[in-house]
């Protein structure tokens, strides 16, 4: 096992408290020590290992993201980008070359606008065959409420006979291969039901690349189904997992009852290695503020016809928790209106969340009365700062009473409250120091109408980097072995150019990390 | 984490190649140095760690027993021994007393003769009543044909409603208690069905107790039902495994298809931690020798009117495996009969078995032609020295011609093949120096009827010592984290007062550890 001593840096051991060291040698996968350049020598020199001299650079613990989704962010990055494609030719040619690339059944593109093409006119599928013939191909339009597929896709596909609108025909009533609304939805859940497990293998390696580029080395992946564990089974096994993986499943996947199966085979919370864990299910208890989804106790200020919509009925949310709960795995609530929260705080009640420490994601609109409920019961909370200048409309939805009550992180921190911070990527970007920087700044320099209103709510720097790294670490219940870089844990730690304690607030999101590190090895670049 | 250099003594880091050091440091759960007390002496200063003079004592790697059953063997181990109880009211005594400390849901005991008994007659139920009348009891007769039960355990079983023969009844025509045979054997397998999870999680810990003071740190559990791997996995949740386990789980466990399940969520072989790890799936070709049972490709000698039996048929066996294999699951298929063995070969023939390294358990009657065959597929062997001693008779079953092929381990290593040593506990005991001195010995001293024929089957000393660690740790495919104590191996050690390679082969059953380490704690005593 090798032993390597990195010595004169500036190390972040851990932010909370604030411990800072010069030097650290890694053993095999773990930390031996952190302390002192002399005694870092000394071991390097009894045990034969390397020494590294980081001249001053910053080292802290990786980044950990305790909500995301692997496989569509994977998916996101592996699909061509035809963004600005100013001609069909253009197109054409950018078709080509992705595909012949491609390891994927399915050939993905997004972003085309046909205003902008040279010819003047909708791509067909007869152009898209020049370029790709052999594989179906789909590449949607830059508002994503158009499409267009080649002749492979349509035959395999079958869209043509559904009897959907939406189906673009010529002159002769042939499909062109264009696809609207409907017929473009039917396509694309066609693609979802035929992607293989190869195809997630391929895009989970993608999402890892990036993740590691960005200085993130552990992820809470907030949703699994059968797919993606059998591809991450299939990574783990083939030792090719770098970035380390804590799972919550669906509770159900077509039409197997996954929270069923692990409670056959008795799977508890974090079975499983440093590299692949199943901690528990993931359920849904409302949808977003965006297309107001999200279940409110009042109406919708810009939309009084609703409240929005719960995704489980109280009584299935609180049956299906229990039942993990008894299983011995850990349960995560999506949960993003007060009145969704209302209902998780209930079938929390029965369960307490303490013991295996039950999350709640997002728990964006938090009114002063769940608070003290929120104290209560203790449950984790997995927030996501970046949220903040994204929902820049969230005013108009919410109205003015109700706009204090959003993304109450500091208030969260200041109760007590365990909180891990995330991205929910590819809603969020990857990048790290973009959730920092609106932790801390809270859209202060992005016009975010409800700055004044909640800028009570902002994180200190320190603050938002022990929730990313020691608090999602908590979330993940990995604190043991991840989160900070103490004698004994895990060697996953960044290289920075910069002390992000150095930088001002404006220039946080520029921070860019030089190296990852996971289990002691560089996997970055 | 902690770390302890052990210094002055004789270290057997590993047996092949022999490498022996005075000095040891750990660090946390691994071996972080083996060499000279002098650079041990350094590290423990550097580390801050404690540091221990083994005065000359032996230290070698765990044992690893690659196929045991642990709940039986729990279970055994649980059981109210009443070998020798001269009295039926020395049998009560006996009774209360276990069963004021048992948290079982059936009192079970073994070993009465009512030959013995003073009162000269049977014990029953009224009897057995006077010390346990809440909880169901059965004892069993030291020949295991007959059992008494008490009044309670007549209810909840509704043996006596069953019609079945065997129910000894009073002049009244009442049931007294005693049940013989089938009505016994009905009884049982209520017992098996009503022994709940918590049941198997004591049998688990009253097994890895007896398996840490004998100084096995690893086991292969040589098939796992639901209960038990329930049991396992409450255990490991709280951590309080303390033996290594390697799980074969059987193919299917009343009406749930297991290895379908895992198929489902993608499982693959050593999916888990350093402490409990689902292997693969153990299915059986053939029966046992001693009932004749064992598939053989010629009838018994002793009995030429069988050839022993199939347990599972050629082709549902090839099918098992195909998609074990194609899980990415480890087979493991006890054959005992050369016909069995003939079989397994065939399917190991359509599964590349170096792969998975897929293994054949027992392998006790193997033909010369066979030896080939094993040389071109490969797979790893599990055997059991001690069945040389225990098989005593086992030349009047197989005959002189066939008795060459019986148990040939030198045979196997010669051939350049993987052997693994284990007890199959409890039907032979954990004592690893029983199994070791009838490896060495190969019963020459215990009247074995076929010492001479099979004398050049003997292993060495070292060679023993090797399958028994480093061997079986390949067999479970944990060769990288166990079997040794290099650098950087999972701290697994025992003490020895005597050094092994100093005692004459007889007195090597009577060799005993002092102390047993596992991942750096100790464990016993």
């Amino acid at each position: 096992m090798s032993v390597k001593a990195f010595i004169n840096g500036k190390i972040y051991v851990s932010f909370t408290p604030l411990r800072v060291e010069s030097s650290l040698v890694i053993y095999g996968d773990r930390v031996l020590y952190v302390g002192s350049a002399e005694r870092a020598l000394e071991l390097a020199r009894s045990l034969g290992g390397e020494v590294v001299d980081l001249a001053g650079k910053t080292v802290m613990p990786g980044f950990i993201d305790s909500h995301l989704h692997l496989d569509t962010l994977g998916l996101a990055l592996s699909t061509l980008d035809l963004r600005g494609t100013k001609s069909i030719s253009e197109l054409r040619e950018k078709l080509r070359d992705y595909a012949s690339n491609s390891k994927f059944t399915w050939i993905l593109g997004h972003g085309w606008d046909q205003e902008l093409f040279a010819e003047k006119r909708w791509p067909t599928r007869w152009d898209l065959d020049e370029a790709v013939s052999d594989k179906p191909v789909l590449l949607t339009r830059i508002c994503l409420h158009a499409g267009v597929v080649n002749t492979r896709a349509l035959l395999v596909s079958r869209v043509a006979e559904s009897g959907l609108p939406g189906i673009l025909r010529d002159e002769r009533g042939e499909p062109i291969g264009v696809l609207l609304e409907e017929a473009l939805k039917y396509v694309r859940e066609r693609v979802k039901s035929e992607l293989t497990t190869r195809d997630y293998v391929e895009f989970i390696k993608a999402a890892q690349d990036h993740l590691l580029s960005m200085g993130v080395t552990t992820i809470g992946v907030a949703g699994c189904g059968l797919k993606v564990l059998r591809a991450l089974m299939s990574l783990w096994s083939r030792r090719e997992l770098r970035v380390r993986v804590r799972l919550y499943l669906y509770h159900r996947d077509g039409d197997v009852d996954i929270l069923d199966i692990l409670d056959k085979i008795g799977v508890k919370c974090g079975f499983g290695d440093e590299y692949l864990r199943i901690m528990g299910i993931k359920l849904f208890a409302d949808g977003a503020l965006g297309p107001r989804t999200a279940w409110l106790s009042e109406p919708y200020t810009d939309d009084p016809s609703t409240s929005g919509v719960p995704l489980l009925e109280s009584e299935e949310l609180r049956k299906l928790a229990r039942k993990a709960h008894d299983t011995g795995l850990q349960v995560a609530v999506h949960a993003i209106g007060d009145r969704a929260l209302d209902v998780v705080l209930d079938a929390f009640s029965y369960i307490k969340p303490e013991k295996l420490r039950h999350r709640i994601e997002h728990a964006s609109l938090v009114r002063d009365d769940q608070l003290e409920e929120l104290k209560k019961l203790n449950p984790a909370l997995s927030v996501q700062p970046r949220f903040v200048i994204s929902d820049w409309w969230a005013k108009s939805r919410v109205g003015e009473r109700r706009i204090k009550w959003l993304y109450r992180f500091k208030t969260f921190i200041a109760s007590g409250l365990l909180v891990g911070l995330s991205t929910d990527a590819p809603v969020e970007p990857v990048n790290p120091w973009e959730t920092i920087y609106v932790a801390v700044t809270r859209g202060k320099y992005d016009n975010v109408p409800y700055y004044e209103e909640t800028a009570g709510e902002k994180l200190t720097l320190l603050e938002s980097l022990h929730a990313y790294t020691q608090g999602s670490a908590q979330l993940l219940r990995s604190e043991s072995e991840i989160g900070t870089l103490e004698q004994g844990k895990l060697a996953d730690f960044i290289i920075l150019g910069k002390d992000p304690l150095s930088v001002a607030e404006k220039e946080l999101r520029e921070l860019r990390i030089t190296e990852t590190y996971v289990g002691g090895e560089r996997v970055y670049p």
